[in-house]
């Protein structure tokens, strides 16, 4: 049995890597910790895991993580490229779902992140673990970095434009709506039910901390620069991210929607929308599953593509499980068949 | 394998069926039957489905569910006493959601209902099936009234009190906040996004067609006759039940927090809360669980209980799938390990 | 003209206030103080002033107020009675919104609150502000506490009932649900929209302050003690606050439809529903309005009363203005003819 | 005193109408029709109302309206145009809610809804109703089309470019997020609590009725033909509209936020938030007040514009009561200076 450990248990991304985790068949999760829980009940803190775990958080110094197989950083961040090193020098494997490794630019990473990155070292051989593009790499890397929330989205709604060449890279637009859970589990005014609730607003319009991870992205993809103008939105409910995204098409007569099927036909978590049918957050809630929509309104030359996932589960730590399969050798739908809650 | 089919697939309980048994190791799900979509695929209607079954819904005539083993109702009240007879003749097993089967006394069936019962000759063989209260009887049963959300709620909560005579049976009152899937999925303005939202009411005050159901059981816990007040009120979200039940202590001197965590000691699917702590509906959203909390408030002789569930799952389909498995000698939980989805 | 400030200006209740005052065409609100904003602009704070309003916050040290006639206290509990006592020396007059001032003995109050009371000698002359009720009194007073969300929903419920004697007095309870609104503007994990939205729970089940204070009201209505059972929950929603409340009927007999008809027939702000029909939180949602609805299910002698106010006009900011209107002999619903918002 | 009337009350413009004209101070409404309520009280439909009005709900063919100044259309489309004519022929005013009457060109309207217009002769003196566009034309008109919720917000925010001339009018895309209010007070499964809320969603991407309208009030903004993509959402919320447009800078060196300040300096119902602040639907929540705030992120060549209305105010009622002012020469806020509601 492959054991497991989580860094930084007591966020919406470490209770959902819980969720999963505790049960997947394939895996025991040997420890979690946190500094400011340490000895505290993890169901005590999250009573949807009531009678599943006798988990208690551990120190994080308190070498509980040091026999893992693989770690899991849930933390924010800034924290992961502080330890990730000691892990990775005793052979274990590491997947960050914080953005410290996600950049490839260090330049970038402390301009956008506004300090010293601290491992500079440790970023060439990071991984940026968006299955549906690196999944081979992933499968024999030491160090994963977990794509963030926002950039997966943008990115599976993309790609299958920018492999194909049929749009303008240099004028790609995201229009993303997220719900308050990626704003992570701290005490903030702006995220109060009374506050967030029964509103909708853009945020960060003057530039967001994922618009460099998206743009590195598309660029990999497209095999050349990119330029996109991201603008995210908070939306008053809890999971979910919706990113609508518009391209001017440079190709004429492609049939998008057979490109998007044809691009995602062996994909275990993108499905692509029958025509005329949209995503919601809503269908996605709780599941691995990215689903998309292509449409070119008007038969116009914009194309408009829609896409929605689960932000902690797609977006986060159902990702990270997959990323973990598939580092494992394990089959990618280990412990994420989960289907969505609805209503 | 067992085979299962449902009966009225449409709404929320049959959806939510799906969701647990198309993950159960133990049965296949062998047909869905919709008059009004027959012919549709199941995930059109509901896209958590895409990608992870090819059900169609078939017409309830069709002849699809005669060699399931099990077969579910998942209507609205009224609809299975026309038909269950027939699956009961050819010694199939039937698990009723919704009303029909749930009262003993014919005369109390029809006041509350308004229309004659048309399979009173079936209604002495219905067991009702709350396992905490009938798990043999559910064992050997050929029918069983799965019980409604608020009545599980409350005969959950009052039980212990009422097991160990230590409360007043003829001074119960209830206080119960529903989520809007209790009212299924139906096209209503009432509960439009617009009206139920952002709002909490009372209704059914002068009396809801659950009351009948609750006392009932409650007099069956007791043994003896119970009075009940019973105000339900519509909460504006989702899902989800809680219960605010109020007794007068008759005894004095017991410890509260004993009896229930007693009683409840072997009980896969009740938790206890710790002292101090209530339950909330969030955490067991999406779980085949009820939470509870008993206070005393003040050291006075009123007691107070809480009580969380998700009416979709311990309050419906959830406890359908207990009882199935409980019918058919499958370990309680099969199929029922899922965890609640927070945030 | 009149001039009125606001000491404490930048939590709900004050914002409601300055949307109530800054419309009403009988006073100029002259200054609005807040230490930890000092110099902001108020409509930098709360955006829906913009182009409304130039005022700034002040110092409260700043001796802005020292001139007004009329000083709203919209701070939390334990600020009023520091500095209530030099603006009455002025003679100014003082409308508290806290509970410092609430509860007359001062025992109970320092037991609840659990601190020194700082101005016990102001307590007495201190008038409970519910207008219902203190109406004569509340014009000649210096100092008004104006009552707190919960009690003002549950005194105007049973008030028609205790002053008519038809129920018994020690068998009280009140099962309540407040939005989150009620917690006020400040950042605490368990307010988030991830937290708090989509669930429903109890919670001060063993003791919520505003117990003494309606027990207090209870009393002075019913002249003799009453015994009171009152559980709060946290609903998912922004506004509003609903109190089922049950009473044991002690005289047969009674209209009881009649009974809160004619005791409110003159009432302003209490409107008795028609038969059959439930008050909600939506339809007195920015309104200083409670709407109240009277059943006796079954006819059984258990009576069921269900209040909806606003938790911040009727039960806050419109009660204080009210109470005002009613000190400065204004038209009593001067600058409170606002109509709810639906949807 | 002026008089006015309401045909198609029972919708949310209806209700939203005689929140504002009931306290508007300038005119009466003297009727307010429909079909399937006449004879019902309004407060009985709409219980905000209750003790506010004693109007009834009237049939439309009672001949009430035929006094009224001004007669409000506050019906779906295709209702006005069969009976516009016949109130303007008695001399009476009228203000169209609908879509009636927004699209000069005849077989485009025809196109977009499908069916036939049967009042094409009254289109050519139908001003569009925009005050911040065509504030001289409504002065003088008879009939006027309000402008749809979608339109307002997307016109107010491309408005100062277009007029200045520094954007390319060929290459708009506008994304917008609507409150469920937005599809009206109709039974339909979609907008249920249980279906709408939690979610988010992009519909009507391959072509939404505001299109055309937009695209026509853009033209005659810029002078010159324009193309929009437009995709709309439907965001978990009750009320509110909110656009985020992004357009290709033609020109540089513009001060974008002197632009837009200066473009809406003397208008009284659109405020330039204050650089790095933007909009939110929770701020103009029941007030007749568009916010907007101009962005170019990373100094690149897209500029990115947020808009926020109350869809039901600005975007609907408001608006046509603005409208009104106008046409009576009343001053332009009366009855409009309702304060936004938060929290």
């Amino acid at each position: 049995m492959i054991s497991v450990g989580i860094v930084g248990g007591t966020g919406y991304t470490g209770v959902e890597l819980l969720r999963l985790l505790l049960l997947h068949e394939g895996v025991t999760v040997e420890a979690i910790t946190s500094r400011s829980e340490a000895g505290r009940r993890v169901a005590d803190l999250f009573p949807t895991l009531l009678g599943r775990t006798d988990l208690q958080f551990t120190d994080p110094d308190s070498g509980a993580l040091d026999a893992c197989d693989i770690v899991f950083f849930a933390t924010p961040h800034n924290v992961a490229m502080h330890s990730v090193g000691a892990f990775l020098d005793r052979g274990q494997r590491v997947i960050d779902l914080s953005a410290d490794f996600r950049l490839q630019d260090v330049a970038l990473w402390e301009q956008w992140y506004g300090e010293a990155h601290v491992a500079p070292d440790l970023i060439p051989q990071a991984v940026y673990g968006l299955p549906e593009v690196n999944r081979d790499a992933i499968a024999s890397a030491q160090l994963v970095a977990a794509p963030g929330c926002y950039p997966t989205s943008i990115q599976l709604g993309f790609l299958p434009l920018l492999q194909a060449g049929v749009i303008d890279p240099k004028r790609l637009i995201a229009s993303s709506a997220s719900g308050v859970s990626g704003a992570g589990r701290q005490a903030k005014i702006d995220h109060l039910l009374t506050e967030a609730g029964e509103s909708f607003k853009a945020y960060g319009v003057s530039g967001h901390r994922h618009l460099p991870e998206i743009e590195q992205g598309l660029a990999a993809i497209a095999e050349q620069p990119v330029q996109l103008t991201f603008v995210p939105h908070l939306a008053p409910m809890s999971r979910g991210i919706h990113s609508t995204l518009f391209a001017h098409l440079s190709a004429s007569n492609v049939d998008l929607q057979d490109l998007f099927e044809a691009t995602y036909t062996d994909e275990p978590f993108v499905g692509v929308m029958p025509s005329g049918q949209y995503p919601q957050t809503r269908t996605v809630r709780g599941a691995n599953h990215c689903q998309i929509a292509v449409t070119q309104p008007q038969g116009r030359s914009e194309v408009v593509v829609t896409v929605a996932i689960d932000n902690l589960v797609k977006g986060a730590s159902g990702q990270a499980v997959q990323i973990m399969n598939i580092m494992l050798g394990l089959p990618e739908s280990s412990g994420l068949d989960v289907i969505g809650l609805i209503p």
